[in-house]
Protein backbone atom coordinates (compact mmCIF):
# COMPACT_ATOMS: atom_id res chain seq x y z
CA UNK A 1 0.00 0.00 0.00
CA UNK A 2 1.48 3.02 -0.85
CA UNK A 3 2.53 5.56 1.88
CA UNK A 4 0.42 9.10 1.74
CA UNK A 5 1.75 10.50 4.38
CA UNK A 6 5.41 11.48 3.06
CA UNK A 7 3.32 14.15 0.10
CA UNK A 8 0.56 14.30 -1.27
CA UNK A 9 1.50 13.17 -4.86
CA UNK A 10 -1.91 11.37 -5.61
CA UNK A 11 -4.15 13.54 -4.22
CA UNK A 12 -6.79 15.20 -6.30
CA UNK A 13 -9.03 17.56 -5.85
CA UNK A 14 -13.23 17.50 -6.72
CA UNK A 15 -14.03 20.53 -7.98
CA UNK A 16 -17.14 20.48 -6.48
CA UNK A 17 -15.14 20.76 -2.97
CA UNK A 18 -14.74 24.56 -3.52
CA UNK A 19 -17.52 25.23 -5.89
CA UNK A 20 -19.19 27.91 -3.51
CA UNK A 21 -15.24 29.73 -3.10
CA UNK A 22 -14.24 29.61 -6.73
CA UNK A 23 -15.04 29.32 -10.64
CA UNK A 24 -12.80 26.48 -11.99
CA UNK A 25 -10.04 29.02 -13.59
CA UNK A 26 -9.36 30.16 -9.58
CA UNK A 27 -9.52 26.07 -8.94
CA UNK A 28 -7.05 25.32 -11.23
CA UNK A 29 -4.82 28.19 -9.89
CA UNK A 30 -5.35 27.12 -6.58
CA UNK A 31 -4.53 23.72 -6.75
CA UNK A 32 -1.40 24.81 -8.76
CA UNK A 33 -0.13 26.84 -5.74
CA UNK A 34 -1.42 24.16 -3.52
CA UNK A 35 1.68 21.30 -5.54
CA UNK A 36 -1.89 19.62 -6.21
CA UNK A 37 -1.01 17.64 -9.45
CA UNK A 38 -5.19 16.47 -10.57
CA UNK A 39 -8.60 17.23 -10.48
CA UNK A 40 -11.78 16.15 -11.41
CA UNK A 41 -13.83 19.03 -12.44
CA UNK A 42 -17.92 19.40 -13.30
CA UNK A 43 -19.70 19.67 -16.69
CA UNK A 44 -20.99 23.07 -15.56
CA UNK A 45 -18.29 24.24 -14.42
CA UNK A 46 -16.25 23.53 -17.69
CA UNK A 47 -19.34 25.12 -19.17
CA UNK A 48 -18.76 28.66 -17.25
CA UNK A 49 -15.20 28.26 -17.90
CA UNK A 50 -15.66 27.27 -21.87
CA UNK A 51 -14.52 23.94 -22.86
CA UNK A 52 -11.13 25.41 -24.73
CA UNK A 53 -9.89 27.82 -22.06
CA UNK A 54 -10.35 24.75 -19.58
CA UNK A 55 -8.48 22.68 -21.50
CA UNK A 56 -5.77 25.24 -22.17
CA UNK A 57 -5.56 26.24 -17.79
CA UNK A 58 -5.39 22.59 -16.86
CA UNK A 59 -2.65 22.21 -19.50
CA UNK A 60 -0.72 24.95 -19.06
CA UNK A 61 -0.76 23.41 -15.07
CA UNK A 62 0.04 20.34 -15.43
CA UNK A 63 -2.97 18.98 -14.28
CA UNK A 64 -3.92 15.40 -14.65
CA UNK A 65 -7.70 14.96 -14.67
CA UNK A 66 -8.53 11.93 -12.33
CA UNK A 67 -12.16 12.13 -14.02
CA UNK A 68 -14.78 14.17 -15.89
CA UNK A 69 -18.01 14.72 -13.51
CA UNK A 70 -20.33 13.49 -15.12
CA UNK A 71 -22.46 11.70 -17.60
CA UNK A 72 -25.45 9.17 -16.66
CA UNK A 73 -29.40 10.47 -16.16
CA UNK A 74 -30.34 7.48 -18.79
CA UNK A 75 -33.67 6.83 -17.37
CA UNK A 76 -36.36 9.39 -19.33
CA UNK A 77 -40.17 9.39 -19.39
CA UNK A 78 -40.10 9.31 -23.02
CA UNK A 79 -37.90 8.12 -26.13
CA UNK A 80 -37.40 11.42 -26.97
CA UNK A 81 -36.00 12.86 -23.26
CA UNK A 82 -33.98 9.43 -23.01
CA UNK A 83 -32.67 10.16 -26.84
CA UNK A 84 -31.69 13.86 -25.43
CA UNK A 85 -29.88 12.36 -22.53
CA UNK A 86 -28.13 10.49 -24.48
CA UNK A 87 -26.80 13.10 -26.81
CA UNK A 88 -25.83 14.97 -23.60
CA UNK A 89 -23.83 11.84 -22.76
CA UNK A 90 -21.88 11.68 -25.85
CA UNK A 91 -21.10 15.61 -25.41
CA UNK A 92 -19.79 14.53 -22.54
CA UNK A 93 -17.46 11.57 -23.82
CA UNK A 94 -16.41 14.39 -26.38
CA UNK A 95 -15.64 16.87 -23.85
CA UNK A 96 -13.98 14.72 -21.05
CA UNK A 97 -11.28 13.67 -23.95
CA UNK A 98 -10.66 17.52 -24.98
CA UNK A 99 -9.80 17.91 -21.31
CA UNK A 100 -7.17 14.86 -21.19
CA UNK A 101 -9.77 13.00 -18.19
CA UNK A 102 -8.93 9.91 -17.20
CA UNK A 103 -12.74 8.69 -17.38
CA UNK A 104 -15.75 9.66 -17.72
CA UNK A 105 -18.04 9.20 -14.02
CA UNK A 106 -21.39 8.47 -15.03
CA UNK A 107 -23.99 9.09 -12.19
CA UNK A 108 -26.99 6.73 -14.09
CA UNK A 109 -29.66 8.27 -12.76
CA UNK A 110 -33.00 6.95 -11.14
CA UNK A 111 -36.69 7.15 -11.55
CA UNK A 112 -37.49 10.09 -14.09
CA UNK A 113 -38.91 12.98 -12.53
CA UNK A 114 -37.68 11.86 -8.91
CA UNK A 115 -35.25 14.95 -8.67
CA UNK A 116 -38.62 17.17 -8.99
CA UNK A 117 -40.16 15.33 -6.83
CA UNK A 118 -42.46 13.85 -9.17
CA UNK A 119 -42.10 10.18 -10.26
CA UNK A 120 -43.28 9.63 -13.71
CA UNK A 121 -43.46 5.73 -12.81
CA UNK A 122 -42.07 3.58 -9.80
CA UNK A 123 -40.65 0.58 -10.98
CA UNK A 124 -36.99 0.69 -10.46
CA UNK A 125 -36.08 -2.49 -12.38
CA UNK A 126 -37.61 -0.51 -15.46
CA UNK A 127 -34.86 2.50 -14.74
CA UNK A 128 -32.27 -0.13 -14.27
CA UNK A 129 -32.94 -1.53 -17.64
CA UNK A 130 -32.82 1.87 -19.10
CA UNK A 131 -29.24 2.42 -17.36
CA UNK A 132 -28.51 -0.55 -18.79
CA UNK A 133 -29.46 0.42 -22.47
CA UNK A 134 -28.37 4.06 -21.77
CA UNK A 135 -24.57 2.61 -21.29
CA UNK A 136 -24.64 0.29 -23.40
CA UNK A 137 -25.27 2.79 -26.34
CA UNK A 138 -22.91 4.97 -25.18
CA UNK A 139 -20.30 2.21 -24.88
CA UNK A 140 -19.98 1.88 -28.61
CA UNK A 141 -19.29 5.72 -28.64
CA UNK A 142 -16.57 5.66 -25.73
CA UNK A 143 -14.70 2.43 -27.10
CA UNK A 144 -14.00 4.77 -30.69
CA UNK A 145 -13.13 7.72 -28.19
CA UNK A 146 -11.00 5.84 -26.45
CA UNK A 147 -12.67 7.43 -23.48
CA UNK A 148 -13.40 5.21 -20.56
CA UNK A 149 -16.72 4.93 -18.47
CA UNK A 150 -16.58 5.04 -14.40
CA UNK A 151 -20.00 3.80 -13.53
CA UNK A 152 -20.33 5.59 -10.12
CA UNK A 153 -22.84 3.12 -7.36
CA UNK A 154 -24.01 5.65 -5.33
CA UNK A 155 -25.27 5.57 -1.81
CA UNK A 156 -28.50 3.42 -1.88
CA UNK A 157 -30.31 6.91 -0.08
CA UNK A 158 -30.25 8.17 -3.52
CA UNK A 159 -31.97 5.27 -5.64
CA UNK A 160 -34.83 7.33 -6.44
CA UNK A 161 -33.52 10.47 -7.53
CA UNK A 162 -29.59 9.97 -8.51
CA UNK A 163 -28.71 6.65 -9.25
CA UNK A 164 -30.74 3.19 -9.37
CA UNK A 165 -27.02 1.73 -8.95
CA UNK A 166 -26.36 1.29 -5.53
CA UNK A 167 -23.62 -1.08 -4.95
CA UNK A 168 -20.92 -2.07 -6.52
CA UNK A 169 -22.16 -5.78 -7.02
CA UNK A 170 -24.62 -4.08 -9.01
CA UNK A 171 -22.22 -2.10 -11.11
CA UNK A 172 -20.05 -4.92 -11.42
CA UNK A 173 -22.74 -6.96 -13.23
CA UNK A 174 -23.57 -3.92 -15.58
CA UNK A 175 -19.99 -3.87 -16.54
CA UNK A 176 -19.85 -7.90 -16.87
CA UNK A 177 -23.00 -7.73 -19.11
CA UNK A 178 -21.67 -5.09 -21.51
CA UNK A 179 -18.37 -5.73 -21.34
CA UNK A 180 -17.41 -9.11 -20.35
CA UNK A 181 -13.55 -8.77 -21.71
CA UNK A 182 -12.49 -6.11 -19.55
CA UNK A 183 -11.29 -4.11 -22.78
CA UNK A 184 -10.40 -1.41 -19.90
CA UNK A 185 -13.21 0.92 -21.44
CA UNK A 186 -15.97 0.34 -19.00
CA UNK A 187 -15.46 0.16 -14.91
CA UNK A 188 -16.32 2.08 -11.82
CA UNK A 189 -15.54 5.13 -9.61
CA UNK A 190 -15.39 3.80 -6.01
CA UNK A 191 -16.52 6.45 -3.42
CA UNK A 192 -15.91 5.15 0.05
CA UNK A 193 -18.91 7.60 1.21
CA UNK A 194 -21.48 5.51 -1.20
CA UNK A 195 -20.17 1.83 -0.58
CA UNK A 196 -18.06 1.78 2.46
CA UNK A 197 -21.83 -0.11 4.83
CA UNK A 198 -21.89 -2.55 2.08
CA UNK A 199 -20.81 -6.30 3.97
CA UNK A 200 -19.65 -7.32 0.66
CA UNK A 201 -17.08 -4.73 -0.38
CA UNK A 202 -14.15 -6.03 0.10
CA UNK A 203 -15.02 -9.36 -1.95
CA UNK A 204 -16.52 -6.99 -4.95
CA UNK A 205 -13.22 -4.84 -5.01
CA UNK A 206 -11.69 -8.39 -4.99
CA UNK A 207 -14.06 -9.09 -7.97
CA UNK A 208 -13.42 -5.65 -9.66
CA UNK A 209 -9.66 -6.05 -9.96
CA UNK A 210 -7.64 -3.22 -11.83
CA UNK A 211 -9.08 -3.62 -14.82
CA UNK A 212 -12.35 -2.09 -13.44
CA UNK A 213 -11.45 -0.28 -11.05
CA UNK A 214 -10.88 3.31 -12.53
CA UNK A 215 -11.04 6.00 -9.82
CA UNK A 216 -11.03 6.10 -6.09
CA UNK A 217 -12.92 9.15 -4.70
CA UNK A 218 -13.01 9.84 -0.31
CA UNK A 219 -14.90 12.01 2.15
CA UNK A 220 -16.30 10.64 5.70
CA UNK A 221 -19.58 9.86 6.28
CA UNK A 222 -20.44 11.92 9.47
CA UNK A 223 -22.14 9.79 12.06
CA UNK A 224 -24.95 12.53 12.74
CA UNK A 225 -25.46 13.50 8.75
CA UNK A 226 -27.85 16.33 8.47
CA UNK A 227 -28.75 16.33 4.97
CA UNK A 228 -28.78 13.39 2.58
CA UNK A 229 -26.71 15.38 -0.17
CA UNK A 230 -24.75 17.94 0.87
CA UNK A 231 -23.16 16.85 4.60
CA UNK A 232 -20.24 15.23 3.50
CA UNK A 233 -17.53 14.85 6.03
CA UNK A 234 -13.56 15.68 5.45
CA UNK A 235 -11.62 12.19 6.16
CA UNK A 236 -10.75 11.50 9.38
CA UNK A 237 -14.16 13.37 10.59
CA UNK A 238 -16.55 10.30 10.28
CA UNK A 239 -16.78 6.87 10.80
CA UNK A 240 -15.29 5.18 7.25
CA UNK A 241 -12.15 3.32 7.47
CA UNK A 242 -10.41 4.81 4.41
CA UNK A 243 -7.07 3.17 4.72
CA UNK A 244 -8.53 -0.06 4.95
CA UNK A 245 -10.58 0.29 1.56
CA UNK A 246 -8.05 1.70 0.16
CA UNK A 247 -5.96 -1.12 1.01
CA UNK A 248 -8.10 -3.53 -0.79
CA UNK A 249 -8.19 -1.38 -3.73
CA UNK A 250 -4.70 -0.87 -3.54
CA UNK A 251 -4.45 -4.88 -3.27
CA UNK A 252 -6.32 -5.13 -6.69
CA UNK A 253 -3.39 -2.49 -8.58
CA UNK A 254 -5.14 0.33 -7.97
CA UNK A 255 -2.37 3.08 -8.17
CA UNK A 256 -3.71 5.99 -9.58
CA UNK A 257 -5.25 9.30 -7.39
CA UNK A 258 -7.50 9.35 -4.51
CA UNK A 259 -10.23 12.18 -5.24
CA UNK A 260 -11.68 13.99 -2.39
CA UNK A 261 -15.49 14.70 -3.16
CA UNK A 262 -17.26 17.13 -0.45
CA UNK A 263 -20.03 18.84 -0.32
CA UNK A 264 -20.92 20.38 2.40
CA UNK A 265 -23.43 23.22 2.77
CA UNK A 266 -22.87 24.51 6.58
CA UNK A 267 -19.03 23.48 6.44
CA UNK A 268 -16.71 22.85 4.07
CA UNK A 269 -18.36 25.55 1.52
CA UNK A 270 -18.59 28.44 4.14
CA UNK A 271 -14.28 28.08 4.89
CA UNK A 272 -11.73 29.83 2.52
CA UNK A 273 -10.89 27.74 -0.40
CA UNK A 274 -7.13 28.02 0.30
CA UNK A 275 -7.96 26.43 4.15
CA UNK A 276 -10.07 24.01 2.24
CA UNK A 277 -7.11 22.65 0.38
CA UNK A 278 -5.06 22.82 2.89
CA UNK A 279 -7.02 20.82 5.09
CA UNK A 280 -7.76 18.01 2.22
CA UNK A 281 -3.91 17.79 2.09
CA UNK A 282 -3.45 16.90 5.46
CA UNK A 283 -6.40 15.02 5.98
CA UNK A 284 -4.93 12.79 2.74
CA UNK A 285 -1.87 12.50 4.25
CA UNK A 286 -3.03 11.19 7.46
CA UNK A 287 -6.47 9.86 7.50
CA UNK A 288 -6.54 8.52 3.84
CA UNK B 1 -52.18 -12.01 -3.55
CA UNK B 2 -54.66 -10.91 -1.07
CA UNK B 3 -56.79 -7.77 -1.66
CA UNK B 4 -56.63 -4.93 0.69
CA UNK B 5 -58.99 -2.83 -0.71
CA UNK B 6 -62.21 -3.94 0.69
CA UNK B 7 -60.99 -3.42 4.25
CA UNK B 8 -58.37 -3.29 6.93
CA UNK B 9 -58.02 -6.58 8.55
CA UNK B 10 -54.38 -6.97 8.02
CA UNK B 11 -53.71 -3.57 8.71
CA UNK B 12 -51.09 -3.24 11.86
CA UNK B 13 -49.82 0.08 13.34
CA UNK B 14 -46.68 0.78 14.68
CA UNK B 15 -47.05 2.84 17.96
CA UNK B 16 -44.54 5.01 16.88
CA UNK B 17 -46.27 6.94 14.05
CA UNK B 18 -48.83 8.67 16.56
CA UNK B 19 -46.15 8.75 19.49
CA UNK B 20 -46.19 12.45 19.22
CA UNK B 21 -49.91 12.78 19.86
CA UNK B 22 -51.01 9.94 22.59
CA UNK B 23 -49.63 7.44 25.10
CA UNK B 24 -49.65 3.90 24.73
CA UNK B 25 -53.44 3.64 26.22
CA UNK B 26 -54.95 6.38 24.05
CA UNK B 27 -53.46 4.54 21.24
CA UNK B 28 -55.03 1.54 22.10
CA UNK B 29 -58.18 2.97 22.68
CA UNK B 30 -58.13 4.76 19.46
CA UNK B 31 -57.43 1.68 17.36
CA UNK B 32 -59.74 -0.52 18.70
CA UNK B 33 -62.35 3.21 17.84
CA UNK B 34 -60.65 2.57 14.49
CA UNK B 35 -61.35 -1.05 14.07
CA UNK B 36 -57.71 -1.73 13.94
CA UNK B 37 -56.44 -4.91 14.56
CA UNK B 38 -53.05 -5.01 15.64
CA UNK B 39 -50.19 -2.70 16.86
CA UNK B 40 -46.77 -2.93 17.48
CA UNK B 41 -45.65 -0.98 20.39
CA UNK B 42 -42.00 -0.02 21.43
CA UNK B 43 -40.65 -0.60 24.76
CA UNK B 44 -40.65 3.03 26.28
CA UNK B 45 -44.09 3.37 25.32
CA UNK B 46 -45.09 -0.01 27.08
CA UNK B 47 -42.66 1.33 30.26
CA UNK B 48 -44.27 4.66 30.33
CA UNK B 49 -47.32 2.60 30.47
CA UNK B 50 -46.55 -0.36 32.92
CA UNK B 51 -46.44 -3.96 31.40
CA UNK B 52 -49.36 -5.08 33.09
CA UNK B 53 -51.41 -2.42 32.43
CA UNK B 54 -50.28 -2.94 28.99
CA UNK B 55 -50.66 -6.43 28.43
CA UNK B 56 -54.13 -5.45 30.36
CA UNK B 57 -55.72 -3.09 27.70
CA UNK B 58 -53.87 -5.10 24.57
CA UNK B 59 -56.12 -8.07 25.72
CA UNK B 60 -59.18 -6.20 26.58
CA UNK B 61 -59.26 -4.50 23.64
CA UNK B 62 -58.46 -7.89 21.59
CA UNK B 63 -55.32 -6.79 19.99
CA UNK B 64 -53.03 -8.47 18.45
CA UNK B 65 -49.10 -7.54 18.43
CA UNK B 66 -47.19 -8.01 14.90
CA UNK B 67 -43.71 -7.21 16.67
CA UNK B 68 -42.14 -5.41 19.60
CA UNK B 69 -39.98 -2.53 18.87
CA UNK B 70 -37.39 -3.67 19.72
CA UNK B 71 -34.35 -5.46 21.20
CA UNK B 72 -30.78 -5.18 19.14
CA UNK B 73 -28.05 -2.52 19.84
CA UNK B 74 -25.69 -5.54 20.67
CA UNK B 75 -22.02 -4.05 19.86
CA UNK B 76 -20.39 -2.06 22.82
CA UNK B 77 -17.26 -0.46 23.94
CA UNK B 78 -16.56 -2.83 26.34
CA UNK B 79 -17.62 -6.43 27.69
CA UNK B 80 -19.46 -5.07 30.33
CA UNK B 81 -21.44 -2.41 28.52
CA UNK B 82 -22.07 -5.85 26.05
CA UNK B 83 -23.44 -7.76 28.71
CA UNK B 84 -25.94 -5.09 29.50
CA UNK B 85 -27.17 -4.74 26.31
CA UNK B 86 -27.62 -8.70 26.04
CA UNK B 87 -29.53 -8.70 29.62
CA UNK B 88 -31.64 -5.62 28.33
CA UNK B 89 -32.47 -8.15 25.16
CA UNK B 90 -33.16 -10.92 27.92
CA UNK B 91 -35.86 -8.37 29.09
CA UNK B 92 -37.11 -7.45 25.94
CA UNK B 93 -37.98 -11.13 25.26
CA UNK B 94 -39.62 -11.62 28.36
CA UNK B 95 -41.99 -8.71 27.80
CA UNK B 96 -42.40 -9.55 24.24
CA UNK B 97 -43.92 -12.73 25.52
CA UNK B 98 -46.27 -11.11 28.59
CA UNK B 99 -47.37 -8.94 25.80
CA UNK B 100 -48.51 -11.79 23.47
CA UNK B 101 -46.10 -10.53 20.22
CA UNK B 102 -45.70 -12.63 17.72
CA UNK B 103 -41.66 -11.84 17.22
CA UNK B 104 -39.87 -9.38 18.69
CA UNK B 105 -37.72 -7.24 15.98
CA UNK B 106 -34.25 -6.90 16.40
CA UNK B 107 -32.36 -3.59 15.43
CA UNK B 108 -28.91 -4.94 15.93
CA UNK B 109 -26.67 -1.82 16.33
CA UNK B 110 -23.77 -0.12 14.55
CA UNK B 111 -20.61 1.54 15.53
CA UNK B 112 -20.65 1.86 19.17
CA UNK B 113 -20.92 5.55 20.19
CA UNK B 114 -21.34 6.38 16.62
CA UNK B 115 -25.20 6.99 18.04
CA UNK B 116 -23.90 9.75 20.20
CA UNK B 117 -21.93 11.41 17.49
CA UNK B 118 -18.30 9.90 18.62
CA UNK B 119 -17.62 6.18 17.03
CA UNK B 120 -15.35 3.94 19.51
CA UNK B 121 -14.21 2.31 16.68
CA UNK B 122 -14.36 2.69 13.06
CA UNK B 123 -14.17 -1.49 12.19
CA UNK B 124 -17.99 -2.44 10.77
CA UNK B 125 -16.39 -5.71 10.26
CA UNK B 126 -15.91 -5.84 14.03
CA UNK B 127 -20.10 -4.67 14.80
CA UNK B 128 -20.96 -7.36 12.53
CA UNK B 129 -19.27 -9.88 14.48
CA UNK B 130 -20.69 -8.76 17.94
CA UNK B 131 -23.87 -8.11 16.39
CA UNK B 132 -23.85 -12.18 15.41
CA UNK B 133 -22.63 -13.21 18.86
CA UNK B 134 -25.18 -10.99 20.33
CA UNK B 135 -27.69 -13.16 18.45
CA UNK B 136 -26.65 -16.06 19.51
CA UNK B 137 -26.52 -15.53 22.65
CA UNK B 138 -30.25 -14.14 22.71
CA UNK B 139 -31.28 -17.19 20.20
CA UNK B 140 -30.82 -19.24 22.87
CA UNK B 141 -33.23 -17.48 25.61
CA UNK B 142 -35.71 -16.82 23.05
CA UNK B 143 -35.86 -20.56 21.80
CA UNK B 144 -36.69 -21.49 25.20
CA UNK B 145 -39.16 -18.38 25.45
CA UNK B 146 -40.69 -19.54 21.94
CA UNK B 147 -40.61 -16.08 20.95
CA UNK B 148 -39.12 -15.23 17.38
CA UNK B 149 -36.72 -12.80 16.65
CA UNK B 150 -37.16 -10.82 13.94
CA UNK B 151 -33.95 -9.49 12.46
CA UNK B 152 -34.54 -5.73 10.60
CA UNK B 153 -32.18 -5.10 7.98
CA UNK B 154 -31.80 -0.95 8.36
CA UNK B 155 -31.44 1.52 5.01
CA UNK B 156 -27.59 1.74 4.73
CA UNK B 157 -27.72 5.46 5.70
CA UNK B 158 -28.38 4.07 9.36
CA UNK B 159 -25.32 1.28 9.23
CA UNK B 160 -22.77 3.46 11.32
CA UNK B 161 -25.35 4.50 14.24
CA UNK B 162 -28.49 2.05 14.43
CA UNK B 163 -27.83 -1.17 12.22
CA UNK B 164 -24.56 -2.56 10.86
CA UNK B 165 -27.31 -5.53 8.98
CA UNK B 166 -28.37 -3.19 6.29
CA UNK B 167 -29.64 -6.12 3.51
CA UNK B 168 -31.85 -8.41 3.36
CA UNK B 169 -28.74 -10.37 1.67
CA UNK B 170 -26.80 -10.36 5.05
CA UNK B 171 -30.06 -11.08 7.28
CA UNK B 172 -30.80 -13.91 5.63
CA UNK B 173 -26.62 -14.78 5.84
CA UNK B 174 -26.97 -14.33 9.36
CA UNK B 175 -30.06 -16.24 10.05
CA UNK B 176 -28.76 -19.17 8.03
CA UNK B 177 -25.72 -19.37 9.93
CA UNK B 178 -27.47 -19.44 13.48
CA UNK B 179 -30.91 -20.99 12.58
CA UNK B 180 -29.45 -23.48 9.71
CA UNK B 181 -32.50 -25.43 10.34
CA UNK B 182 -35.21 -22.65 9.79
CA UNK B 183 -36.88 -23.61 13.44
CA UNK B 184 -38.97 -20.52 13.05
CA UNK B 185 -37.69 -18.70 16.00
CA UNK B 186 -35.02 -16.54 13.67
CA UNK B 187 -36.08 -14.53 10.25
CA UNK B 188 -36.53 -10.72 9.12
CA UNK B 189 -38.52 -7.81 9.76
CA UNK B 190 -38.77 -6.66 6.00
CA UNK B 191 -39.46 -2.73 5.85
CA UNK B 192 -40.13 -1.67 2.15
CA UNK B 193 -38.53 1.81 3.62
CA UNK B 194 -35.08 -0.21 4.58
CA UNK B 195 -34.89 -2.30 1.31
CA UNK B 196 -37.16 -1.10 -1.72
CA UNK B 197 -33.76 -0.02 -3.78
CA UNK B 198 -32.01 -2.88 -3.42
CA UNK B 199 -31.46 -4.90 -6.51
CA UNK B 200 -31.55 -8.40 -4.91
CA UNK B 201 -34.72 -8.27 -3.19
CA UNK B 202 -36.84 -9.68 -4.89
CA UNK B 203 -34.24 -12.73 -5.13
CA UNK B 204 -33.92 -12.57 -1.31
CA UNK B 205 -37.40 -12.55 -0.65
CA UNK B 206 -37.85 -15.98 -2.39
CA UNK B 207 -34.75 -17.13 -0.79
CA UNK B 208 -36.18 -16.16 2.63
CA UNK B 209 -39.54 -18.03 2.31
CA UNK B 210 -42.61 -18.10 4.66
CA UNK B 211 -40.16 -19.29 7.41
CA UNK B 212 -38.41 -16.41 7.55
CA UNK B 213 -40.49 -13.44 6.90
CA UNK B 214 -41.73 -12.66 10.51
CA UNK B 215 -42.89 -9.33 9.63
CA UNK B 216 -44.35 -6.88 7.03
CA UNK B 217 -43.47 -3.36 7.29
CA UNK B 218 -44.82 -0.19 5.23
CA UNK B 219 -44.23 2.92 4.70
CA UNK B 220 -43.03 5.41 1.41
CA UNK B 221 -40.14 7.14 0.71
CA UNK B 222 -40.02 10.79 -0.08
CA UNK B 223 -37.97 11.45 -3.16
CA UNK B 224 -36.97 14.70 -1.23
CA UNK B 225 -36.38 13.29 1.99
CA UNK B 226 -35.45 16.09 4.18
CA UNK B 227 -34.05 13.94 7.22
CA UNK B 228 -32.24 10.84 7.51
CA UNK B 229 -34.58 9.47 10.83
CA UNK B 230 -37.81 11.67 10.93
CA UNK B 231 -39.00 11.96 7.23
CA UNK B 232 -41.05 8.33 6.45
CA UNK B 233 -43.60 9.15 4.03
CA UNK B 234 -47.08 7.66 4.41
CA UNK B 235 -47.81 4.82 1.71
CA UNK B 236 -48.91 6.60 -1.82
CA UNK B 237 -46.63 9.80 -1.19
CA UNK B 238 -43.45 8.40 -2.20
CA UNK B 239 -41.31 6.62 -4.84
CA UNK B 240 -41.87 2.61 -3.20
CA UNK B 241 -43.93 0.68 -5.48
CA UNK B 242 -45.33 -1.30 -2.40
CA UNK B 243 -47.70 -3.96 -3.64
CA UNK B 244 -45.00 -5.22 -6.36
CA UNK B 245 -42.99 -5.52 -2.91
CA UNK B 246 -46.31 -7.64 -0.82
CA UNK B 247 -46.67 -9.70 -3.80
CA UNK B 248 -43.20 -11.25 -4.02
CA UNK B 249 -43.82 -11.72 0.41
CA UNK B 250 -47.21 -12.60 0.04
CA UNK B 251 -46.22 -15.29 -3.35
CA UNK B 252 -43.81 -17.22 -0.62
CA UNK B 253 -46.85 -17.35 1.88
CA UNK B 254 -46.86 -14.74 3.88
CA UNK B 255 -50.30 -14.13 5.66
CA UNK B 256 -49.63 -11.47 8.61
CA UNK B 257 -49.45 -8.26 8.99
CA UNK B 258 -48.79 -5.01 6.98
CA UNK B 259 -47.89 -2.89 10.21
CA UNK B 260 -47.51 0.98 9.08
CA UNK B 261 -44.41 2.57 10.80
CA UNK B 262 -44.05 6.14 10.11
CA UNK B 263 -41.78 8.42 11.48
CA UNK B 264 -42.55 11.87 10.45
CA UNK B 265 -41.36 15.12 12.83
CA UNK B 266 -42.90 17.26 10.37
CA UNK B 267 -45.99 15.84 8.99
CA UNK B 268 -47.73 13.00 10.28
CA UNK B 269 -46.53 13.65 14.30
CA UNK B 270 -48.00 17.45 13.61
CA UNK B 271 -51.57 15.90 12.44
CA UNK B 272 -54.61 14.70 15.25
CA UNK B 273 -53.87 11.23 15.71
CA UNK B 274 -57.77 10.30 14.47
CA UNK B 275 -56.94 11.88 11.19
CA UNK B 276 -53.47 9.96 10.77
CA UNK B 277 -55.20 6.73 11.30
CA UNK B 278 -57.84 7.37 9.34
CA UNK B 279 -54.95 7.77 6.49
CA UNK B 280 -53.33 5.08 7.47
CA UNK B 281 -56.80 2.73 6.47
CA UNK B 282 -57.19 4.37 3.31
CA UNK B 283 -54.01 4.06 2.07
CA UNK B 284 -53.23 0.99 3.34
CA UNK B 285 -56.62 -0.26 1.16
CA UNK B 286 -55.35 1.63 -2.04
CA UNK B 287 -51.52 1.93 -2.03
CA UNK B 288 -50.33 -1.32 0.08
Amino acid sequence: MRDFSRDHRWLSINTATVRKQWKLAQIIEACARHDIRAISPWRDQVAECGLDQAARLIRSHNLELSGYCRGGMFPAADAKTRQAALDDNYRAVDEACKLGSSCLVLVVGGLPGALDGKPVYKDIARARNEVHDGIAALLDYARKAKMPLAIEPLHPMYAADRACINTLEHALDVCDALDPNRTGVLGVALDVYHVWWDPKLREQIERAGKDRLLAFHVCDWLPQTKDLLLDRGMMGDGVIDIPRIRGWVENQGYAGYSEVEIFSAANWWTKPGDDVLATCIERHRSSV
